[in-house]
């Protein structure tokens, strides 16, 4: 590990955390290192255009370069472009907004987001990063992931007051897509919003991501819809998974198979 | 400058440019460093999630990681915030695609894109990153750069049989946007397109991207909405710089004022 790329890779990433412009000193706090260290760090930042420098306030704030890379991993994305038509023949099947995404650290960052057909209001959550605990592409991808007991010993923070923090609930919520084949999130990331996602799985057998339905809490998770949703869901899934190469054998089967 | 952090910031750039997996060999070749050196900086990348290996083939490419900064940025963005109203009601006004873009190295980004209100298939062009040259946005842009010299003596090469990459072709382009305030770029990204744009400007007077109509050059060059579109254009980028906290003297006036 070469430490000054650590640490500007940190950098970026308290940057990238909610607060978009930061001093110098700020960020020498948030990392935890010496401020010449940070400065230094941020200058080189700054040349490679990952970071800018506010000509005002002197503070630092991500580059547009970042924004390249994210468009250039999106376009390179094969779970992604494989998506593209599962996720608008789900969306148009369930009525519903869908999401694909996959896991970074902790986190389900969203690849792919078909707006909900009959709605014309929403805001593009492609490039958002979800908590994986708090949510359903979270848990189905966690179910299988190898890093399971990794993701569950991290420090999980409720993002709402019925989000599962619990190593005990989130494992047995595990459990339970592993055995039923999808996830159920119920207003655990947003009041309100809830979610229902299937893994996908890659050539090499392994988690590449996972499908969401997602939306109000009382469409989608409707008694008398929510099976039919699941359904989908997995299918689609499954639809997904064998185009991205998954054997047989990797996609979990069910009633659906 | 530290020198790996460097050398990182170039391989990020080296998976960003086209060719979304590479093996470390041809990462090496493409950086100029020595496979190990390579290796070392792949690993770290990798252990921070900013890239990602494939398990099937070793080779490398950008991670989900790199997504979510680019989100953030665009988030963060002052800009891009500020533009969404103009480009908006600028897109309804003329009835084409509108781009808002900034600057980064020799590229424009484009932060924002508004889609053409009569058409429904278009592909969202955000993060998408065009050589300044040739389009309207890196004009509008570069004519007011204080890096303009600097832009001018890159290696500029064609993207169509229409792209001016001549110094003084260039300066003469630029020297007309200065005068009249708008730049026109005919067919020099893609043969069909075309596009209008004007800069905006930011508080502290420095120009801070631009805004830009984009579409098939029939409908934008069309002599009957050329002027139209580009009065729009201008006084849209005049409204914006105004609402980024932009000084009257540093917005240009013209007839429009």
């Amino acid at each position: 590990m070469i430490q000054s790329v650590e640490r500007a890779a940190l950098i970026l990433k308290v940057l990238g955390s909610g607060t978009p412009r930061l001093g110098v000193t700020e960020i020498a706090e948030r990392v935890g290192l010496a401020k010449p260290t940070v400065h230094g760090l941020l200058r080189t930042l700054a040349a490679c255009e990952l970071v800018v420098q506010d000509s005002d306030t002197g503070k630092y704030a991500l580059g547009p370069a970042v924004l390249q890379l994210g468009n250039a991993y999106l376009e390179g994305s094969e779970l992604r472009a494989r998506s593209l038509l599962w996720a608008d023949s789900l969306a148009q099947r369930v009525n519903e907004a869908v999401w694909i995404g996959t896991l970074s650290g902790s986190r389900v960052i969203v690849l792919h987001h078909v707006f909900r057909p009959d709605d014309v209001v929403q805001i593009l959550e492609v490039g958002a990063a979800i908590p994986w605990h708090a949510c359903a592409l979270g848990h189905a991808i966690a179910a299988h992931d190898p890093r399971g007991g990794e993701l569950l010993s991290d420090d999980l923070a409720p993002l709402t007051g019925l989000t599962r923090t619990g190593r005990d609930d989130l494992e047995r919520a595990l459990a339970e897509v592993r055995r039923r084949g999808y996830a159920v999130e119920d207003q655990e990331a947003a009041l309100g919003d809830a979610g229902v996602a299937a893994p996908v799985f890659s050539r090499d057998g392994s988690v590449a991501g996972a499908v969401a339905v997602v939306g109000p809490v009382e469409r989608v998770l409707d008694p008398a819809r929510r099976e039919d949703i699941a359904l989908a869901v997995r299918e689609t899934a499954r639809a997904l998974s064998r185009d991205l190469g998954a054997p047989r054998s990797a996609v979990p089967g069910g009633p659906a198979a």
